[in-house]
């Protein structure tokens, strides 16, 4: 076998104390927010589009689209008609709590019910980084392969719900749902996992319904 | 338009000076270093081990497999019998030259030719970390999109050759090539950008007669 060594700590700082704020202020203002992480091309900004077009109609939604560089994906999303700011990460990997939190403030969520944060194209660091979301999604594409529990093992363990998208293409990959799922189990006992196609727009729905489920659910405890 | 807001600049350090002494010593020890990255699941410890194949009869090759938690990919590359060590990155995005200095005196170089290092999956970090290599190799699959020039710029701008994996899977993503090129040149105007199929072992020749042409060009003014 390979020797192994740990070469270095994440640093987190305090990041759990701003974030903890952000979801009480959002709370009192009943604004459910979303923290959508997934790797560069995994399909977040056509979920995202999916997502809206099936849920405009019963909630205001806003979109804070953070990104290294481009504005790409805001100018996307504004097309759709929602409320959608561009946040710049400078170099950036993912968002932390104090980013999205000035984010919250340019977006101004008051009147809205469902916030998304897409956040930045990285399997690692945004699972490090609690950003004041009430629920935290993932979504792995097909092919990046069922192996990748195994490789980036927090961002599964802290999903609340793990989409599988471009599932149309599980013809031309080697990708095992079986293998998939245990994996998943290995981390994460409870999310669940469901399989669609954003781009195809296959089995929007099953996600869609979960969304709204614990939206609504929150508000009833909220 | 929607507004932007730019939240954080990336805190590389004094990255650069550590960098500069490891890929000194290297030279002094006659040692081809490559950094290799990409993200999540295109294809990186695949391409490794096509390129082991293709030149194991010619170089002395060593492998420092980054990770963040598991040791899938080492354990991979040991079948072939070279020599390769695992490095955790303990939750970190990415590697810096202090972790990749640490890993070589681990490894061991004297008395390798190659020496590769398998960066953790991420876009972002990475491109930012100057670990001391001589070269340095971005992987890009097809199914992650043409766009990705635009979002993930620096990337594409430190990259000294650009591959683009799984092109059997072009059939079935709306990836343009053209616009693809375009992009990347918006970046880097002279970094080759070569296609393949590490998977089916497609043009695999193409990437590593590049490659064998650097290490002979370097060599001659080493």
């Amino acid at each position: 076998m390979p020797e192994i060594y740990e070469t270095k700590e994440c640093v987190t700082a305090d990041n759990e104390k701003a974030a903890e704020e952000t979801r009480k202020q959002l709370r009192d203002k009943k604004v459910f927010f979303v923290n959508l992480m997934a790797s560069p091309g995994a399909g977040k900004t056509t979920l995202l589009k999916r997502t809206i077009e099936a849920l405009k109609d019963t909630y205001r939604i806003g979109v804070m689209e953070a990104d290294v560089d481009s504005m790409v994906d805001a100018a996307e999303i504004e097309k759709m008609g929602v409320r959608v700011i561009q946040l710049h990460s400078g170099g950036l990997c993912h968002m932390d709590a104090d980013m999205t939190r000035r984010g919250l403030e340019k977006l101004q969520p008051d009147g809205l019910d469902l916030v998304f944060l897409e956040n930045i194209g990285n399997l690692v660091c945004p699972a490090e980084f609690d950003v004041g979301a009430q629920m935290k999604v993932m979504i792995l594409s097909v092919p990046e392969g069922h192996d990748k529990p195994l490789k980036y093992p927090l961002m599964f363990q802290v999903s609340d719900v793990v989409l599988v998208n471009k599932i149309d293409t599980l013809p031309v990959f080697d990708f095992d749902k079986e293998a998939f799922e245990r994996n998943v189990r290995t981390r994460n006992e409870k999310a669940p996992i469901i399989y669609l196609s954003a781009g195809k727009g296959e089995n929007i729905t099953e996600w869609t319904s979960c969304l709204q489920e614990k939206i609504e659910q929150w508000r009833k405890n909220a």
